[in-house]
């Protein structure tokens, strides 16, 4: 009975779920964000602003969005669904540009990297009768901008939807969103987000960073022969060092007290281990080894990396 | 006018360089040079031993080499290249039990991932009018026996070829089977070799250890969590830290100094950003962040790795 839904097209019909959604910043998330939404045909319009004006004229270029206005306020006004797309240390401010427009009944969301700050910074500014509703889609690449979007980056990902409180329905309907976006969406208070993705992201993330930098310093291994021998380990530590450095510069300074204490776990066990290089305890070295396998097993079984073998990378051309 | 080269099969013809070759130990390495020297027609003839009956049995069941004998002195009996690919520990009993039976003029070389401990380990059981050549294939995943090697695993990986000041033919000639199968070569000495691989591979993987198990000891937040969100940068750490345990006791428990030396200054790197991040020093960590990105950018320049989005991993199966 009901019509062949449209795919592919933004226009209203039964899979819309926001009329208005504005993206504000239109790096690799948002970006992301607009071709999935229309992939699934999720927005009636999509409004798309950056601060920069050459960020803005690339958007133009390629589409991004139905429209790509000249500032915050103007995207967020009349919007159902505005999202907060930039760094976390920028959100506060973006947060109180937008407030006085704000649509009554309609949902603030963002997908920054720390949720308590994030609460901190913008819950202040939105107005009785707009629902604020903090997300966080667990997914990214190396690269950053509005070209390096593309619409399967949520495809089986996992999305934290954070309620504080919000009302019932905007958080579902937030959480149906990021669904027709491809992603497994779980809901989880601000503090225990912040501590898991310390866990999985933050401190993994400054690690990288930190053997990127060591490798880079050395007097008697030079960075081409870095290069030339990554295959061997290294290269899985600069993937993830190559991220944007204004978001990870925020990451750390706004979940300062989770990352903290991952880092002075971390600090203890590689002693621990060091110690056990140095006294040459084989045993010790085997057996924490050996547990650490099983963590692999369950990340390749629960789908969240494949299996194939050189890791499905395509060998590069020989030079 | 030469005939046709014949291709995929292991009889003599112009491009074999070795007209048997023993292989000890059967793990992800061996297996894979099986398959690759048999894709090149390098070898007349491939014989292979394993320590267990069980490695033995199924490399005979798929046809990995020509021959599968039941001792290591039985394989290198009348070889004219004996590989030990075996633990970097176990190596100088294997050079020592072989010895007696090495044929005059043959190539003994290794696989192993250090090249100081394994040349002092190996070095005084090689006969007079032996060549021991020490080599080291930067290429692995992280599956392990027999049935883990594939013959491309070595494409446009490389190999470093330690001469320890043998016979340059002898050198030469085992670049050349390393080239066959697919590998750039190159040449250094044993302690720099130590070095660079302290660096790009053996650090890399103590604290991809380390990450795992931090994330494995937490209290407030669980492995299935880890698990599920792994996606956002741990996953990358679980990947090396799935490697064969005994193969990484015995490179720590082998490359002592070098890797100790990385770990202190590691270690010093890690605490000037883990104070910059206490002291809210936002400046100090973008910068540092700023500059690790260009040693990513070489790496994907220079073919180690792809640039593909979601680095050219598939998504799993959805749930």
């Amino acid at each position: 009975m009901p019509p062949r839904r449209p795919r592919h097209r933004t226009v209203q019909g039964p899979a819309v779920i926001y009329g208005r959604v504005a993206l504000i910043g239109l790096g690799l998330i948002a970006s992301s964000m607009a071709h999935a939404m229309r992939r699934g045909g999720l927005a009636g319009e999509i409004v798309g602003y950056a601060r920069t004006a050459a960020t803005r004229d690339v958007a133009r270029e390629i589409g991004l969005c139905d429209r790509v206005v000249d500032s915050a306020r103007e995207a967020a006004e009349g919007a159902d669904l505005v999202v907060l797309c930039v760094p976390v240390g920028a959100m506060g401010v973006v947060a109180a540009e937008i407030a006085p427009v704000l649509k009554p009944g309609a949902t603030v969301s963002d997908v920054g990297s720390v949720k308590r700050a994030v609460i901190e910074a913008v819950e202040p500014h939105i107005p009785a009768g707009v629902h604020f509703v903090p997300a966080h889609p667990l997914a990214g690449t190396e690269y950053s901008g509005p070209r390096s979007g593309f619409a399967t980056l949520f495809d089986n990902r996992w999305c934290i939807v954070v309620p504080n409180g919000a009302d019932r329905a905007a958080a579902d309907r937030l959480g149906d969103l990021w669904r027709g976006m491809g992603a497994n969406v779980d809901e989880m208070d601000a503090d225990h987000h912040d501590q898991v993705l310390a866990v999985v992201s933050h401190t993994p993330h400054l690690i990288a960073y930190t053997m990127v930098g060591v490798a880079d310093h050395l007097e008697n291994v030079t960075d081409s022969e870095v290069i030339k021998y990554s295959a061997s380990g290294f290269r899985d530590f600069t993937r993830i060092a190559a991220s944007d450095p204004t978001m990870w510069r925020d990451v750390f300074l706004t979940n300062r007290d989770a990352t903290l204490d991952i880092l002075g776990r971390f600090a203890e066990e590689l002693f621990v281990l060091q110690r056990a290089i140095r006294m040459g305890d084989g045993q010790h070295l085997f057996d924490y080894f050996t547990r650490t396998r099983a963590i692999r097993r369950g990340i390749v079984e629960a789908g969240q990396d494949t299996a194939a073998p050189d890791f499905g990378r395509v060998p590069g051309p020989v030079a």
